[in-house]
Formats: structure tokens, sequence, C-alpha cells
């Protein structure tokens, strides 16, 4: 494990954790004005409301992160209390931008498919063409088909957009509503009294080396255990959905950890981050290829849209091993990962 | 270059090539042999029989390779009328095998797909399936509709394997009846005839440095350039179909450098064998992706099967690429590959 900066060590741990909360606090308010200024309750989100959206459940995870692994140096009943809270909001913030990710990356990966010529043109007469014995041949008939195929993949985007911007646009309604709901003034009220003091139990006044290096350790401990526990990187398995929810898990651990890190260390660790940045995508690959199998199970659809979101599921897995792989190349603890 | 061995360069050309050729229309013979006492005109070949068309291709190809590269030590004539016989014969007689490679191959990936659960299992609730607002959600419509892709998968199978197993039927008559036509007769005479005395030019005589040296160094030097101009690996694009034909290239001219080799050197390169078999392995994907792609557009297929054969499309492609990694992380000519 790391060690702490030796400067902190020295600190009583309200001098390191209050601060800590106050500026985040003070940033949560700030984005709060942001978004407000930005915002209409019709429109879909403008890009600096999305911005400041996104600097609010920044700062909400923190906060919530920090509440979670330094509880017993807070008052315990407001922290569980606050944390639910901001859990419920920032859940509630991220769904829409969710959406637009997950519709942005698809759009990106048919486009990919769609726009490179198909494979039937390139192979040469009387290989591939003649095992579809009962289908039409001759150049006349394959180009209708090729046509279909590019139809399939205009269809299955459009199909997409259709279902994942209704989402988006749902999901924007609800965070709109969120946001205006008495529940959202509590925790805004709360916050608002975060920035200017900090509830602290009586250990607080203990060096921080004390009362804040263990939670932290136990944040990084339960990290590392989470990581380990992945699934060795063998043969390529691209439909390995069942292993996604370690993956998901690990990634949850990995941000505590990059808090707790932060708090106690006065900035973050630039080599977590890039690990956080991989579980990200991975995250995003994962839901991606859900959202296209979902498409896929469509009534009605015809049979060349299915196989266009069909290679985007196997697409979007084989982003989700990719992802994994960086992961795995970038990840600093050596034997965690490595072993079989 | 690698230079050849000392021994070769002492020696009469015919003292190299002669031999090598000898042995090679011998085990044409022997293969043919073993091939007729294990073939029923009715069966769809037996192990054995298969063992034997392979062996018999494997000589053919040589036998044929080197009539290509030695040309001029040869009589020329000669030499290109048994090559065209023989790239006729064992084209004829690798569609079969390739039909019954492509087949396992995609069945083998089916059962990978099918056998995982599929993704939206796995979801969280109230995030993927809320994406399909028109879709039937809840826990008993899910079911039903993941049974309906586990069907896809089934039905993707059984349609795979009509048609390439009919293709492949039709090859193995294909091949039975080459091998009784009288143009085959013609040329297991020809090959007979070598087994005894090859048909060597004038210039035969001279020392092998002199004579087969150049003739195997610009065979080499055609592959190096075809490696070269290979497309560089970039981003993971993995429906790059347009650049198979530069890979199929690459790997016919190492085939011809491979023999060559062989000849000279008097042994195959084990280096060389193995870039040759990523070769090999990223054709067979190739051309499974094509079958996939072609299976999709066989018409009034049921979405779920053409959404399978998208899967299945997309994995092909991926073992492309990987093939492809495969090929260039084992490639011993450093310069030629990794240029940008």
């Amino acid at each position: 494990m790391r060690r702490p900066d030796h400067q902190t060590t020295t600190l009583a741990a309200e001098a390191v954790l209050a601060p800590y909360l106050r500026d985040q606090a003070a940033e949560f308010l700030r984005s709060l004005r942001l978004h407000r200024e930005h915002s209409t309750p019709t429109d879909a989100g403008t890009q600096r409301a999305e911005e400041a959206a996104g600097a609010l459940r920044h700062a909400a995870r923190r906060i919530s992160g920090t509440l979670h692994t330094f509880r017993a140096a807070l008052e315990p009943g407001w922290a569980d209390q606050l944390r639910t809270e901001l859990a419920w909001l920032s859940g509630t913030l991220a769904r829409e931008q969710a959406y637009a990710t997950r519709l942005g990356r698809l759009l990106e990966a048919l486009h990919q498919l769609s726009g490179a010529p198909l494979p039937a043109a390139r192979t040469p007469a009387g290989t591939t063409t003649s095992t579809v014995a009962a289908a039409p041949s001759g150049a006349a008939a394959g180009d209708k088909e090729r046509a279909a195929l590019g139809v399939g993949a205009a269809r299955a985007g459009a199909l997409l957009e259709r279902q994942l911007t209704l989402a988006r646009t749902r999901a924007h309604s609800a965070a709109l509503q969120a946001l205006g709901s008495s529940r959202f003034h509590a925790v805004a009220d709360a916050v608002a009294l975060l920035a200017s003091e900090v509830p602290l139990s009586h250990t607080a006044t203990d060096p921080a080396a004390e009362v804040l290096h263990a939670p932290a350790d136990l944040a990084e401990q339960r990290m590392l255990d989470a990581v380990a526990a992945l699934p060795p990187d063998e043969a390529l398995e691209p439909y390995n959905e069942a292993q996604d929810a370690l993956w998901h898990q690990a990634r949850l651990l990995l941000r505590l950890h990059r808090y707790a890190h932060e708090v106690v260390h006065g900035a973050p660790d630039p080599v977590l981050a890039g690990a956080g940045r991989a579980l990200d995508l991975h995250r995003d690959a994962a839901e991606a290829a859900a959202a296209a199998a979902s498409a896929a199970r469509t009534p009605r659809i015809a049979p060349a849209t299915a196989y266009a979101l069909g290679v985007l599921h196997a697409d979007q897995r084989h982003e989700v091993e990719a992802a994994r792989s960086v992961f795995r190349e970038t990840w600093p603890y050596a034997a965690a990962v490595t072993a079989p």
C-alpha cells in the first residue's frame, strides 16, 4: 500500500477532512447555480447545462464517497442520511448523460460498420456466394442484397436513436423534476450547511494518521480485493456478460479509493484516474452492448436491422474486452491482476 | 535476406532441385493411392481419405510452387503446363476441406455465443430495459425474448449447417469427379514421370548458388514487398474487408517463399511456418465472416436468426484482426511490418 503524505500525518483529522468537504460542497453549489442559469424546462439540455450537471455529479460523488469512507470521523446519522440522498441525486442526474453517451457510442460504431464495404462484394466468385444455395445469386441480386444490408444498418441506427432519445428525454424530465423537488431542496440545504460547517465526530480532533489512514487503507484493500477477484484474462470470450458485475463492482470500489486518496493526499492520483477511465469505458461498452441486444428484441423488426444490431452487440462486447485489457495493462499493482 | 546453407552452394542446381521434386512426386503418388483405398464415391470422405487428400494437396502445392519459382532450371513449357494442372487439382480438392473448416469454425463460435447468458439478464433493472420503451417489459416477457434469441442462435446454426454442408457435399462430388477424370489421369501420369525423371533445362548443371539462389531471393523479395504493402495496424477496424485481398496475396507469396526455402535449405523454416499459420487463420476467419454475412441474406429468415448471424460476422472479423496481430507479432523481419 502507498503511504500517505507526511504532511497529513501531523495534522488533526478535521484539518484534512473538513476543508475537502467544504470545497466539494462549494463546488456542488456553484454547479447547481450554473445549471439553473443554463436550463430551461423544455429543452433537452444545452451544452453548458450538461457541463454544470456533470460538475454537480462530480462533487456529489466525492462528498458521498467521503461520507462513506470516513464515516467514523463524522456525525454518523447525518453522514448516512446525506449519503443516501446524494446517491439518489447523482443516480438521477447520471441517467440522461448515460443515454446520450450510449447513443453516441452506438451510432459511431454503426457508422464504421455501414461506411465500410460489405464482405460479399470482396469475396471471389464461386466460393462464398455458392454457399447460399437457396438465395438468389448474380450481380444484380447481389447489389440488391448489399443495399438491403446498408438499409439494415441505417434502420438499426434509426431504431436506436428513437429508443435512446426517448429514454434520454424521459431521464431529462426526471432530472429536472428531481431538481425542483422538495427532496432535492433538502439535499441542497444540507450541502449549503456543509459548505460552512462540517458535522464532525469527537475523534476528528485526533491526528489524521490515526483517524483517516485506517479507513483509507480499508477502502484501498477492498478495491484490491475486488480487482484480485476479477476473472483471469484467458482466451478471448466476448460473451462473458456474467463477469460484468464483478468489473462494475471493482469500478465503484476504485472510485471510493480514488476519492479517499484525494482526501488524504490532497490531490488525485493520475494512475488511478487512468485505471478508472478504463473501467468507465468498460461500463459504457457493456451498457451499449446490452442496448443493442435490447433493441434487437423490438417486435417486428426486419432481419437486416436485427443483423446490424447483432454486429453492434458483438462489437461492443469486444470493446468490453479491450477496456479490460487496457485496465490490466495500466494497473500499477502488479501481483493482484496478473495472477491466474 | 537469409543466406542459403553452405552445403547447397557447392552442389549443382539439379542435385538440389531434382531430389526435392522427386520426393514430392513420390509423396503425391503415395497420397493418391491412400486416398483411393479410403474413398468410396458415395460417402462424404472418411477421416483417412481426408488426410490423404490433405497430403496430396500438400505435395501438389510444393511441386507447383517449385515449378513456378525455379522455372529457369526446368523445361519451361513442361513446368508451366504441369503447374496449371496442379493448381486446378489442388484448388478442386481444397474446396471440400474449406467448407468443413468454415462450418466447424462458425458452429464453434455460435456455441460460445449461445452457451453464454444473454446480456439483458445481467443488466440492473430500470437502466437498459427501460430503453426499449415500445417493447414489452417485465420478467416474463424478458424470459420469452431471451428464449427467442437462443432460438436465433440455434436457427443460425441450422441454416449455416444446411448451406455449408450442401456446399461441402457438392465440393466432395466435384473432387471425386475430378479424381476420376482423364484430365486428372494426365496429371497423375506427369507426376509419375516426375518421380523418376525431372525435366531440367541446360542451366541445371550449373552451381546451385548461381541457378537457384537468385529465384529464391526473388521469391523472398516479392513476399517482403507484399508484407510491406500491408496496411498499418492502426485503430481496431474490424470491417476492413477491403484489405483482405492484400493479406491473402501476402499469404500466397509467403507460401511460395517457404517452399523455395525448403528447396534451397533442405528443410522448412519453423518461423515462416508459424507466420504462414497466422495467415491461414486470417483467411479462414475472413471466409467464415463472409459466409455468415452471406447466410444473413437468405430470404425470409427470422430477425433473431439474422441477429445471431450479425454477431457471428462481427466475431469472425475480430478473429481476422487477431490473426493479423499474431502475424505482426511473430513476423521476424522487423522493419517491413511495423513501419507506419
